[in-house]
Parts: structure tokens; sequence; C-alpha cells
């Protein structure tokens, strides 16, 4: 038999096919309120300074120190300035202004005498104890100068960016657009969700498991269909996949059976099917139509979850901003028996700080695998790996 | 002065006002699609069993293992069955029946001889290997048995839950409603993202801020709004807002200075406002209005949003089946200095295992928080961290 392309090997092809097309995508502005996940393509700047002008930290008086210097000194209140538009722009000498917190500080003030430190009395205000010169006072562009990147580009925008870019005066910003993922399922066995069920029909589940699987690494899914073994219809729903997305994943059709849609239709425009050495998720393919990446993941339905999670989940992160899942070392539960010659990714549970491997290898355990929380990457060249090994654990 | 409210019992009260708001949510019927991320609040439960009929693993020929026993040995084929409804329901003795992957199994086959292992032949095919009794055929139930719970109620729905559901022949299911969470942001300052400033004006950051975090802690955010220290505006606000949500959230308007328009409102109704014994976000106060919890954060840009992650941000989490954001204990990369008697939450950057203190300690540094990634948590009673020492550190 011919030698096997690893998984390393086919990730490395997917990746160079699918990189480019993730990752060349154009921008969109959205408001602000919108872009919370997204990636900013531009900096986010502050023409003015931010705070925009010197403003008081605390309620109280501001005053010019030279007048509070020594205490106790009774002055008079020229009024009072609330948070909001200036009522007073300059301090005259030897008077107090009462301040809010926020409230723009007069000229001539450089410093604010907190409100616990004063009491009022006939003719004015008595300053029982002073402060340093500046004390409470936050000067105009101390959190950011005119100019300042207040958010740089390529963030992965958190609430704390929005609030920054509110900050400075903007309302909307222009991130990465999502990619656009189309998933057509095909198999003649596969019915949709819930309809009922003749003698040889299963429910598809790789429509809503890879559409699910892609949304949550930040795609936008544009397209999720199902067509049975037959290449005009499976034809016709790539033509629109590929008119409409960045990247069409396909289940199916890529096994050795004498109805193979995907194959059908793919290896004659240059598809690239071929075995992986790789358990579950054995046959697998890649093409490229009119320019956008085709990938063919296997039709059992743990095949292509598993599938998806070792060939895209790190490039579509990678292509929103989020940040990759590492795989953890973990030392396993209880021995586990692997075929040799095929790298295994078997399922398994995280519990307190060791992986047990459940379910059995069957690529239709669709339901072992809901139990599951991770996936154990078992070298092809292993065969027995003894309870309180370290093995690798990719997180699902 | 009175002794302040401690950051611990402020957070006890406040869960003691919102969980159950929170958690008493109503369900709702959404499609699988939809339902990626929700809390299921009904197990899903296949009727049948899954797979639903027995099935071929491999392309290759379904045997009756008597027939196959001793190789080589030529036998007639009646026909092939692709995956899909059955073409055959028994199969002959002595006979094969060429079976696809995922092709019903015949009554009387016990074996599936893998494609790989013949050769076609004039007037049959020669099976070359044997195999055991029950190999490559997947029993109707080995994933699961009629009745069996593939998705247990409360669980977090990940693509593989979904895809254990949409196995059972699920369309759709019972989540919980997502928490509702209204927005005020108070201020005679403040004026809408974007638009010209006065001198005095600053541009609302607590709107988008408080709105972006609690989506990202799973809410629905169903109203934003911003009115200025006007008591009538702020109670025309609160109405609607306690009409739509299960979580109200206030910022400004409840410190100590002349106009205070949450203090003023919500004091009437009995609002528990109070100073904690925290920095930043000393402010702090809650209030229940028409049965809605009503949560007071302080105005400042910085404390708001520390408020928000401290008091708010585990309450969302668990309600809506996210797992806790833990507090991780770090060493520290540059000593500290912090004023003795209020617990801070001082920004800091974590870089290569170590927390490193970033900007000041002001409030007002919304710009220099967008640069952080963590808390520090400093405890009251401390006023110097020496560099190495370790921290608690709450990550944004």
């Amino acid at each position: 038999m011919a030698r096997r392309r690893t998984v390393d090997e086919h990730a490395a092809r997917i990746a160079a096919l699918v990189g480019p097309s993730l990752n060349q995508r154009d921008a969109e502005i959205v408001p602000l309120a919108a872009a919370l996940g997204r990636v900013l393509v531009e900096p986010v700047v502050t023409a003015g300074p931010l705070p925009p002008f010197r403003n008081a930290q605390m309620d109280g008086y501001a005053a010019r120190h030279a007048d509070v210097r020594r205490t106790p000194v009774v002055l008079p209140v020229d009024g009072v300035q609330p948070a909001g538009p200036a009522v007073r722009t300059t301090l005259e000498a030897g008077h107090l202004l009462k301040v809010m917190t926020g409230a723009p500080v007069p000229e001539g003030a450089d410093c604010v005498v907190p409100v616990e430190q004063t009491a009022e009395e006939e003719g004015g205000v008595r300053v029982l104890r002073t402060v340093e010169p500046g004390a409470f006072v936050r000067e105009a562009g101390s959190d950011a100068l005119p100019g300042t990147v207040v958010v740089p580009a390529f963030t992965h925008l958190a609430p704390r960016h929005l609030a920054a870019a509110a900050a400075a005066g903007v309302a909307e910003v222009a991130v990465r657009r999502r990619p656009r993922v189309a998933v057509i399922a095909t198999g003649a066995e596969v019915v949709p969700p819930g309809a009922p069920l003749e003698l040889g029909q299963v429910h598809d589940v790789n429509g809503i498991a890879l559409s699910a699987l892609a949304a949550e690494a930040g795609a936008e899914i544009v397209l999720v269909d199902l067509t049975p073994d037959d290449p005009a219809a499976f034809e016709r729903c790539l033509e629109r996949a590929v008119a409409e997305s960045d990247l069409v994943l396909t289940a199916g059709g890529v096994s050795k059976g004498d109805f193979e849609v995907v194959r059908q239709v793919l290896e004659p425009l240059g598809a690239d099917v071929t075995e992986i050495a790789m358990q579950p998720g054995g046959p697998q393919g890649f093409a490229s139509v009119r320019g956008v990446p085709v990938v063919c993941l296997p039709g059992n339905p743990v095949s292509a979850q598993v599938s998806f999670t070792v060939f895209l989940r790190p490039l579509l992160r990678a292509a929103v901003g989020l940040p990759p899942v590492a795989p953890q070392v973990l030392p396993l539960a209880a021995a586990l028996h692997s075929p040799k010659g095929k790298r295994q990714w078997l399922r398994g549970v995280v519990k307190h700080g060791s992986v047990y491997p459940v379910g059995g290898p069957g690529s239709h355990l669709v339901v072992a695998m809901a139990g599951a929380d991770a996936l154990i990457d078992v070298p092809a060249e292993t065969d027995f790996v003894a309870a309180g090994s370290s093995v690798s654990v990719l997180p699902l």
C-alpha cells in the first residue's frame, strides 16, 4: 500500500490553500455596539486629548493652591460647577469654586480640596486641611495625548477596547469581515433534521455540526445545504457555495465506494483526495474552485468533527484573532490500545487533571463524542499507552 | 468614618438580589442552528436506537460469516446496496451483497469483508481473507439505545451536543432564555458616541462598555440609554428598562455630589447606596424596582468596568452556563504601592507567567485600561507588595 499522507503534511496543504482566502478579507465598518469580538483593521486614534479637559477627581472645591496652603482659611465660593458645560472658565484669586466629580476645573485653579476637608460657614467655606499642588485634578491628556493610538490595529476587540474607542469620540470602527463559510453535507442516506426516517436513512449531523464548529471558530455561516449522492445536485450546490463564501466545507463523498459524489465532481477539477494516516478521518480532500478553497471532509460524523478540529479550527481562529486552542500534556487515567500505522484521535474527558478515554473508536459514535471534551492524540507508531503516561490532549 | 462595606459583603448582597432574577428565566424553543452556546433546559432523548439500523462500517461485501470462514472462496454477489434506503432486506446463504459505508446490512449477514480483501472475478467475488464474526458491522443502538439521554439538561451546548441532538432526530431544543440586560448611563457631561464636544463634555463610555461586558458574559442587551442628571428623564428611562429586562445596570449618579440622579430617584424607593472599601469603584448601590434588580455602578468608566467584572460577571456567566473566570496566583513583576483601607483592583498585563502593573490607579484612565488584560487584587490591609511576591490576578 502506498504511504499515506500524515496529519501534519495534510494540515500544511490545507493551511496553504485556505490561509490566504481567510486572511485576505476586506474590512467593513460597524458601529461600536456591533464590534465586540471582531478584529480591528485600522488603529483607533484619539484626535483630542483624553480626558478632553482638566476636571475634578472628587466632589470638592477648586482652589489656587497658594490660597489654601495655610489652613484653616475661610474663602468665598463663586458658585457650583456641576459635571457638564463650564459655568465659569477662570477662578479669581482668593476664591473657591464648588466642583462635582468630572466637572471642568477653571483656569487658575490648581487643586481640588475634597468636600470632606471643608466646612460651610457664613460668608464662605472653611478649608480645614490643605492638599498637595495638583491634587485631585485630572489634567487634560493625562490618559492619552492627541494623536495617540488608543486601540492598535489587529486587536481582538474586548469591551475595554470599545470603551477606549468611545472615549476617543469614535462611533464606528473598521473591522475584518468575518470569514464566510458554506457547508455542504452529502449522502443518499441523509435526511434533514427531524424528518421521519425510512430503513437505511439517518438524520443529517454534519450540516449542523460543521456549521456550529465554524461559527464557534468565528465564521459567518452563509449556507448549509444537504445534497444526495447526485453529481448534478452537488454541482448546483457547490456553485452557489463558491459564489457566496471564502471557504466551502463538504462532508462525505470522498472515500472509495461506488457513489462518491464529491470525488466525482471535484477530481476532474483538480481536487486532491487521499487517505490520511489518521483515525477517525482517513479520507480527506481539497480543491480550489474559482479561487475559493473547498475542503472535503469525511462523511462519518465523528470523522468530520475531528477533521474540522484538527485541520480547520486553527486556521479560522487565527483569521478572526481568537487565541489558538493549545494542546495540553496530561496523564492518561486508564491504559489504551491503539492500532498502529494511523495517528488516533480518541475521545476523552479531562477530570481532576487527568484524561479518561471515553466511548469507542468508532466514527459513528456521535452520542459518545457529545460526552467527551477532548481528543487524545496517539501517535501513529504507538499501539499501547500505559495508565499514568503523559499524552497530548486537544481540548474540544 | 463609618466602617465601609467590603467587596465580599457587597458581592453577597448583589448575588442575593440578582441571582434569582437571572436564574428563574423561562425556556424558549430554538432550532438547533440557533442553539450554539445556549443552556439546554430539558434533556434531549433519542426515541429510537442510534445508529437507527445495522450498517456497514466499510465499503465491502456483507456476508454470512459461515460462508467466508474458509478462504479463498468465490461467492455470487446479489447486487449493490448504496448508502440510503434498503434495496434488499435479507441475504441468502452462500451469497454476498456489495455494501457501501453506512449502507444497511441485510438480515442474515453478520460481517462485512472490506473491498481490499476481495477480488472481482467471473461469476462472483473471491474473498481472499476472512474477518471476525461481526466485523465492520455497526449494530443498531451501538451508540445509544432508545430512550437514552443523548444531551443532559443544563448542558452548555457545544457543536458536538448539537450533533448528538441532530442524530437523535431532534430539530429544535428548549434552552434558557438569555438574561435581558438594560444599561442606563447618566451624567450631564456625557454625550453620545461620536457627537461633537463642548468644554466640559465627554463621550459616553459606560453605555458601550457595560453593554459589551454584559453581552460577553452571555446577556441579551435590550436597551442602552443615556440620560442627563435630570430625575424625570432618568425615571422615564428606568420605567422602560424595568419593563423589558431581568437586570438593569446604571452608571453614575451614586456618589456624594449635589446632582446624583440615581440616588435621588432610587433612595426613596429603598435603594441601598453606600461606599464600598474598594478602588476603583467606591460608591455602589442596588435596588429592586417592581421586582427587577437594579444595580447601580459608579460613573467613572474604569470604576464601572471593574465593578461589573467583580460583582456581575460571575453571576451572568453562571446564569448562562459559562465557566467562571478563575483568579490566578502569579508573581508580581514590579513592586507596587497601594493605599491602605480599600481593596485595590489595579490594572495589569500578564506576560511570561508574571503580572506587570500598567497605567495609574486613576479611574478615568480608560485608554490605560484598554491596554491591560487583568486586574491585580491587592487586599485592603496591604500598602506595599514587593516584586516577585505572589498576587491574585483576575483575568479581564
